[in-house]
């Protein structure tokens, strides 16, 4: 049998892992495809004999590795945009089917690369770009493919997890816990990517495109980071039987029978009892919620070179497959073509907490702000705020309302930071999983 | 564009949501597979106007339906395993792929049901036969294709699940929680293919064969069901910080170089932490480990009408989408040809409780047989028994063992059983997920 040729572009931690299983587990992945899978090159930036790799395997020639004639599937793990977008258009150009993990890339340019895949007639898989080991993309693309995605819910970044569920359980201040990750090798030496929800935007759009057959770019998702939220905003969730995370929802809103995408990421109060609050530490899961299959979880490790090698050796079986026996893998969906809701039109509840002078009238005043705006309020709590001598200097009021959408809070805020008796706004959160 | 013509037989839960969806979410359908699905006809026992589907689509013909020339997918949710198995056989050697939940007949005739469809070059999908909408069998076909699963352990029976939860919430005895089920309509009114665990060794059977690249039928599954199950022995797992659960296990035993197969259903205490324990209810989770992927989790629905239909109709739309886009789905993958470990050879821990006379040396004559089979004791607790009257009439001997194997406690327990300080062995329970 004819073998299927494969070249891996990249040798960090999954590359040298996928480089390892194509080894260790050659008669295996041979007997499941029908054919053996034969390592052909690996594109790297520098050339060495240190990279656990034959060296005569290695090449920086990235373009004439991926037009190859014995060259079938091209798997593509370098990271950036470029040059790993150059990279898989020259090798769908060539005819190679190609597995990428490549987040960043596939939220810029999903329609793109999709449409390359689908005029050359080789596959495209992307397994691990979302949530590493777990499966995720072919659930939903095959799995799901007879049912009504409602819903995405999902932590989808290990290094914000890692920080959030630090401060939960230490109590440590942002900057604490970030150089906890840090130094545990779970935050990068620049961590803006992760921290400002950048990281889960993408896998965000991916997602959405995938649930909602639309395409949904990056640019196209709501983003707050976690760099805000305090120690106070912690406890304050613990006290309202919550914990923080960063999620990255995916929705379906219908409006007077018209029906739009939102996809945001944000920190939100989840509460104790959902599925997702017990997710802790680097790991991953995604919540889905369809018409017919109900709620249904998925849990695993979002990162790291084995689990992600996992993903992405899977996909490559499964290209490898359709070369051998025929046929193609999933194609890109976008007949929806749903238009992206502003976040100002999703409704969620929300979590304010504002300092305020310490004198009769002020929690009927701010109630009175909320009223006019239509946000109705769900819980209030007043307490004084007192001074490291223990005297007391103001009160706080914490306000958690009833959904309401985003732009009839903001205005809210707006408001309440222009009344005389309150100081300042500490801190607005959304509150998710309570429906 | 061609529509695809589909013949659903069947008409229960299952059967009638598929119909519902097929009607409501047809212009859905189309869209993603590329041409129209097209309902041919319901093949049903008793045809009537009263069954929610157009009488002139209704037919007791089940051969005829299976071999029009306008129907290209067969959905098989009659059932039971005759006369489903003829109809399948029938519509395969016809050219229609097949989407089927029989799990009770892919059990028992998974490597005929696929030589027929390897032969015939149709379809043979069947997710919705594990753990109703939860998508397991893809992930763990396509997604795991190139890692190698290490274990399979899942809740995939929603009656005993139910049954048991309820024991450990209220304290009820089995019968109770038994009459619970049958009138929330969580049991059928002869429940022995749940309650006795022929429908988890079914499903264990099919989870084993595919995760490990073999051929598993039910008569391989090691079997225990719940009805054994008491109050005290609920008492007792609360106090050693466990739950009990009916558990699905598929296992891959290395032992001097040579691989085998454990596949085994029976009820087991689970530490409160393992994800496992908090399944509650009519739901149903699987945990797949695998050795790059680590151990991931699928957890939702694992019953009922509309979630199976989930499953149903997403095999649906991949069968249909190799109609109209050419190629096959995966195929059975049986290389491996592990063979199957007796459940002698099993490995786990244990939990024994006896009565034992309430006299000095009992406890040192009980541990010493222990020692006698090499089963090393872990945890050990000596109570009085009384009677309703407080009148100390007893004493209870419960042990947590290591990890043993099941030929060795078995030869335990029947020794004990004949010590004359042993009354009456109460409980034998096996522990899993404390690795």
């Amino acid at each position: 049998m004819r073998p299927v040729g494969v070249a891996v572009l990249g040798l960090g931690n999954v590359g040298s892992e996928v480089v390892r299983i194509l080894n260790d587990s050659a008669d295996d992945l041979a007997a499941r495809i029908g054919a053996p899978l034969v390592l052909r090159g690996v594109g790297v930036r520098r050339i060495a004999d240190d990279r656990g790799v034959p060296t005569e395997l290695l090449t920086d020639d990235i373009d004439s590795l991926v037009s190859r004639e014995d060259v079938d599937i091209v798997v593509e793990l370098m990271g950036p945009v470029e040059p790993a977008r150059k990279a898989i258009l020259s090798a769908i150009a060539h005819g190679k089917s190609v597995v990428t993990a490549n987040k960043a890339l596939l939220s810029q340019s999903t329609g793109k690369l999709a449409e390359a895949a689908e005029a050359a007639r080789v596959d495209l898989y992307f397994e691990a770009s979302v949530a590493g080991a777990i499966p995720v993309i072919r659930p939903l693309t095959q799995s799901l493919a007879g049912d009504t995605v409602l819903r995405v819910a999902g932590i989808v970044n290990g290094t914000t997890n890692y920080i959030l569920s630090e401060m939960d359980s230490t109590g440590a201040d942002y900057a604490s816990a970030l150089a906890d990750a840090s130094a545990l090798g779970y935050a990068e030496a620049d961590p803006t990517a992760d921290v400002e929800g950048y990281d889960a935007a993408a896998k965000a759009a991916i997602l959405a495109s995938i649930a909602f057959h639309t395409r949904v770019t990056a640019d196209d998702v709501y983003r707050e980071g976690i760099t805000g939220i305090s120690p106070a905003d912690v406890t304050t969730a613990r006290e309202l039987g919550c914990t923080i995370k960063l999620l990255a929802i995916c929705e379906r809103i219908t409006k007077g029978g018209k029906q739009r995408v939102s996809a945001r990421v944000y920190p939100a109060l989840v509460p104790l009892t959902h599925p997702l609050a017990t997710v802790n530490g680097a790991f991953n899961a995604v919540v889905v919620e369809a018409e017919a299959a109900g709620r249904l979880m998925f849990y695993g490790q979002g990162a790291g070179g084995a689990p992600t090698a996992s993903a992405v050796t899977g996909d490559l079986v499964m290209a490898a497959r359709n070369r051998v026996q025929g046929g193609r893998g999933p194609r890109e969906s976008k007949y929806a073509k749903l238009a992206i809701a502003p976040i100002g039109d999703v409704q969620t509840r929300y979590y304010v907490s504002m300092d305020v002078a310490d004198k009769p009238g002020v929690l009927s005043t701010v109630a009175a702000e909320f009223a006019a705006h239509e946000v109705s309020i769900a819980e209030v709590r007043q307490e004084g705020v007192v001074d490291d001598d223990g005297q007391l200097i103001g009160a706080r009021i914490v306000v958690l309302t009833h959904r309401a959408t985003d732009a009839a809070l903001s205005k809210t805020v707006a408001a309440l930071a222009e009344l005389d008796a309150v100081q300042r706004i500490a801190s607005v959160l959304r509150m998710e999983g309570t429906d």
